[in-house]
């Protein structure tokens, strides 16, 4: 039988590090050809193996395959595609079987969420089952940094940076205008039913008069009267107020502030605008003029400012993937299981993954020195009428 | 009589790099003290004037100047806010006359955009009608990049940097995953009346099948059915279609595709919500799944991702400011006059503002060879069923 190859396919939202990751499959099984013979990259995630569209990684240069650490998106094309249950759907799973065994696949590598680990794990099932069994292991990916087992994903880290960065310079801008122009600022970020983005935002402050001055999760239900008061006296106090708030954020009744109406593959609901609505809510009830900032995209592909060690953690889980399918391997070919945790707590533990760096070469210094500059050091009035206007 | 003073005040909507402006005027002050001794820069521009309400730069080390070079936003504040005409309001005038005559200042640096420079040179007439004449310069500053007699404004590169890469970025997120999910991407970019900044969308492509694929303009009047035609083109050519739009894209009869109804001090609409406007028309008439973001002040505070030209240039301008004052005063006192247009051609025709610098440590070259794998070089399909799915 010729050497066994591997299948790598990327799922669900793409991140600003997940090519990291492929980089890491790749280039780690290109140190094991003895091994591994070749990476088949799925095009667009699994629909890739589905449709027998994929791609021989083979053919790209060294050159080629370590430049994808540093783009965005999904080099070889993600999917929200999710497989459904085997009963339901036994011949998909099937004909996925059929495609490895077509091309000697043994090792499959899913990068992804939630979703794609359920997917590895059924592909593990139904490849014993039939006879071909081939080694599935799920390679954590998610912004949302919401995966069981994990204690930070890749992806997350990067983001945090953004909204963080993002958030202080907004602020800065806010901040200088407020006496004659906006005085509300509000930004969304990404985290469905996860606040850690936008918790993220709380990073630009040091101080409790720093901004963001209010963060609206989606962990904790959202209450108009004492946001619209906490809005008033941050105005009032510091002559400004920087809002955080995740798409997700939600009434007690589970109600989403902002709802599009409409739902993705996996039946999630597809959010957006609820920094609009937060806006508007502001303007009706204290007038305060506003801008809003939506993030969307921006913030989960902005390999420009991403982080560093989230960089390398993406690199890391997706070296650790491999290995630890050839250490489980240990010569037999059916040794399958979906090793999430496992993975994670190999590459993971080793950190923060968060590293949050000054801005431009003086930066970190320089914005504090702004803001002690903005406390003021006046000149004693002299004029005859000092406070005419 | 003790030595003369100079006033300093940032005008309008800030920018990314209007601090370094500040830097480079009170630094190159400093180098000057035997012709001008302090900068009195406005607590919120030129308010701080008429309520004497200044902060006196000589209190601050020469490290705190310094470090004004690395930060966004206004660091002693911005306004916005327009004097009156003379005849309208003399008092007010007078009144600034007041307080400068009251701290000896015979220098008024304004760094603003149009409005501003209209104001530097009302100054400029009443101070010299009322016996206390003050040399006025208008600095130029604007991301709309549409200033009378500049070829280029500080803090337009730094935007055009930040819009450009952000669509790519992007760009490549929603290609990874079109197939599946988003199709239509829409990034809403400021410039009221001037498309500079959503030009700058354009620099993400060197090809014509790269995205961005639209762009709005404010200048070319919105055509729902021509665009509606070419969104469906791309998405089936390309798979996706990524559009920037400006914040003043408008209808044929000048009317705004989103207008928020609401006007600022200077009496312009308040805009904002385009994106929205634009991503709901391509799905009503479409179907096709969106994303949109709005990058508004985000895309003016980037620090983080200013253009290194920008930088310079902003420093250069304050620099030329300072040092054409004390050219153009000559040991005469009363030599006063608005020169922003000369300001301008001394510090700005040195080459194009805008760098497209890669990404990251090999950027460039990896997004290309990303868009080649994505091209992509297939396995030969082998199993029984090819297209199957």
């Amino acid at each position: 039988m010729s050497k066994i190859n591997a299948f790598y396919a990327q799922s669900g939202g793409v991140t600003a590090v997940i090519n990291a990751t492929a980089c890491a499959v790749i280039e780690t099984v290109r140190k094991n050809r003895h091994r591994i013979a070749n990476v088949y990259a799925g095009h667009n995630g699994i629909i890739g193996a589905l449709t027998e569209n994929m791609i021989d990684t083979n053919k790209e240069s060294a050159s080629t395959i370590a430049a994808l650490r540093h783009t965005p998106g999904g080099a070889f094309g993600s999917a929200r595609y999710k497989l459904k249950g085997i009963e339901e759907n036994r011949a998909q799973y099937e004909r996925l079987i059929e495609v490895f065994k077509a091309h000697n696949i043994g090792y499959f590598f899913y990068n992804g969420g939630n979703d794609s680990m359920d997917t590895a794990h059924k592909v593990s099932l139904v490849s014993k089952h039939l006879g071909f069994p081939v080694t599935c292991l799920g390679i954590p990916k998610t912004v949302d940094n919401d995966l069981p087992v994990t204690d930070n994903c890749p992806g997350f880290g990067s983001v945090a940076k953004y909204v963080a960065i993002s958030t202080q310079e907004a602020a800065l801008d806010v901040l200088s205008m407020a006496e004659t122009s906006t005085k509300v600022f509000v930004l969304e970020v990404m985290g469905r039913h996860a606040g850690w983005i936008a918790a993220a935002g709380g990073l630009a402050g040091t101080t409790p008069e720093d901004p963001p001055h209010i963060i609206l999760f989606p962990e904790i239900p959202f209450k108009k009267a004492a946001f619209l008061k906490r809005v008033k006296e941050c105005v009032k106090k510091y002559q400004y107020c920087v809002i955080v708030v995740s798409e997700g954020a939600c009434y007690a009744n589970g109600k989403f502030l902002a709802e599009a109406g409409t739902r993705d593959a996996f039946g999630h609901t597809q959010l957006g605008g609820v920094a609009p609505v937060v806006a508007n809510m502001v303007r009706e009830n204290l007038g305060f003029k506003y801008h809003y900032a939506v993030a969307d995209y921006l913030q989960r592909s902005a390999r420009h400012i991403a982080s560093a060690v989230d960089v390398k953690q993406a690199y890391a889980v997706g070296e650790a993937a491999v290995k630890f399918a050839l250490a489980g391997k240990n010569g037999r070919h059916a040794d399958h299981q979906t090793c999430f945790g496992r993975t994670v707590s190999m590459a993971h533990r080793r950190g923060a993954t968060f590293t949050h760096r000054q801005q431009g070469e003086n930066g970190a210094a320089a914005i504090h020195q702004q803001r002690r500059i903005f406390d003021h050091r006046s000149v004693p009035p002299i004029s005859a009428a000092s406070d005419s206007r």
